[in-house]
């Protein structure tokens, strides 16, 4: 099953969340509303809107409120995937040239900016104090989580702790965020509220770990950039972790550095892949799960909980 | 009369603001941490803060309170100047190396969102709608006039309305934002809070108008950078333009190029200095400050207003 058929009964309202996207990067500034269209347009999954949703189903769900948070998160994660692109020299992103690349850095940046504050300008139509407490602490842990990342490039010493770490704040926090604001802005019970957050948190670094698995396994017309981006730009994911344990990889990874050449990265990708390590992280992802599914079994029954069940699943599962 | 004893009577308060300010950008990350105190100890005229608290002082003024919208201002204008470092390549600021000469262009681009971030996080103190709205709309306008002042480098047949439009969105808003939020803080009367906000703009377009003659007349000594840096940036300031109403300047200076050698930069400027620009810059700096006076007119009477008018009077007159 495709992850968009899982909450076609929500179809409408996600045409309400992709018409308000649109609506909200409205700028006065040519250059401004043609990047920031750009960015819309090179689609994405828009699973954090449809974590928010969901949190939403389990309470007083009006998607005219609903909507403003919906749209916050996902133009929080794309303003973050821009800087990413700044800080990366990304050529490329889901198959389409990058702002960085079509425009510049500094017109990135500024869009990553301006997207930003769109996002907490929508957010003003939310009166909950604690909405806003946990975005705005969400959001500080991003952006610790992005130097935190910058620092441990190349860093070939470190230890599973300082990966895990790192995706919960890059990743896990802002899926966790999702879940639990829908549920917050619907009015959830606190119990509900906060175990929502723990199967977000839970998904989030299920879904990091596959992310990270297929940068190694996936091939370049699915991932819409070569394989092996992450090691070449020193991003230390979990595959090079386990492969690293390995005292005859080792030494080899330890080599990569940013203008190795092509296919010295394409051999050592190779031998990551056949050393066990992509088996042991899906291991670890299946685990995070596992533990998803369980907090799920917690939640009332309604239909919600059943995608969330099966966006779980999917999650383990995807290749893409 | 220097700027910090106009203020006197807000000692205690500022002092608690400074110490907000260190409390705030606390970071687990010791490369975050020293990077943001780089920034705060780089010092700066807290300007910003002091209009908030001289705006609370028309209300029920509790420090405990203004605090957090003060020194969330601060941070949003410091993480504003980072941004602007990356983008003008800047080495130096206030006379220290800025960020990106420190570390480089990815850490400052991280300090900036995560000063920002801690700036929202603080924001979530104050519980009035109105001045998160007030809040979000100025940093949307903030990186709309940061984009615009980029497009609109050294393009040299712009008019004084782009200047003035640009301007305002690059310090004039968040002035103005500065002492609006102050008084919607406090609960000031609406009338007097809009007053406020008019007061704040005018002065803001008259500090920059002062900043952008400053980058010409200064030394280097206490411009802590070149002069004419602006100029060489290709950022067309109001001197540049009345410049280039003189038929015989106007052909010098739209071969302005970053590359330009430097002796051929300060022959430029020398002629913009005799053109007489530089005092009809002025008298619309002044003209400026003059409206923002007569606004003050109209503020009931009390130490608060005494102060803003001294300020007024200082940006009128500063050298630095």
């Amino acid at each position: 099953m495709k992850l968009k058929m899982m909450y076609s009964f929500l179809n409408s309202d996600i045409n309400i969340i992709e018409k308000t996207l649109e609506e909200t990067v409205v700028a006065e500034s040519p250059l401004l509303h043609q990047a920031s269209l750009h960015l819309l347009q090179a689609g994405g999954k828009r699973i954090r809107p449809v974590f928010v949703l969901l949190g939403g189903k389990f309470g007083n769900y009006d998607i005219h409120v609903m909507k403003n948070v919906a749209v916050a998160l996902e133009l929080i994660h794309m303003a973050s995937l821009v800087h990413d692109d700044v800080i990366d020299d990304a050529e490329i992103r889901r198959g389409q040239p990058t702002i960085k690349a079509k425009w510049d850095n500094r017109i990135a940046m500024y869009t990553g900016d301006y997207i930003f504050a769109r996002s907490l300008e929508l957010m003003t139509n939310i009166t909950n104090p604690l909405a806003h407490k946990i975005l705005s602490d969400t959001i500080v842990e991003l952006c610790v989580g992005e130097i935190e990342q910058i620092k441990d490039k190349y860093r070939f010493d470190q230890h599973l702790r300082d990966y895990l770490r790192r995706i919960k704040r890059k990743t896990a926090l802002l899926i966790a965020a999702s879940c639990q604001l829908g549920a917050v802005t619907a009015n959830v019970d606190e119990s509900v509220q906060k175990k929502l957050y723990q199967f977000g948190y839970y998904v989030g670094m299920s879904f990091q770990i596959t992310d990270d698995v297929l940068d190694f396994v996936g091939t370049e017309k699915v991932l819409g950039k070569p394989a092996g981006g992450d090691l070449l730009q020193g991003n230390i994911t979990l595959p090079v972790l386990f492969a690293m344990e390995n005292e005859e990889i080792y030494p080899e990874i330890v080599k990569v550095h940013e203008n190795m050449d092509r296919n010295e990265i394409v051999r050592i990708i190779e031998l990551i892949k056949q050393s066990g390590a992509i088996e042991k992280s899906i291991a670890i992802s299946d685990r995070y799960l596992v533990k998803a599914l369980d907090i799920l079994k917690e939640l009332p029954d309604n239909r919600a909980k059943k995608t969330l069940r099966d966006i779980a699943h999917f999650i383990g599962k995807r290749k893409f």
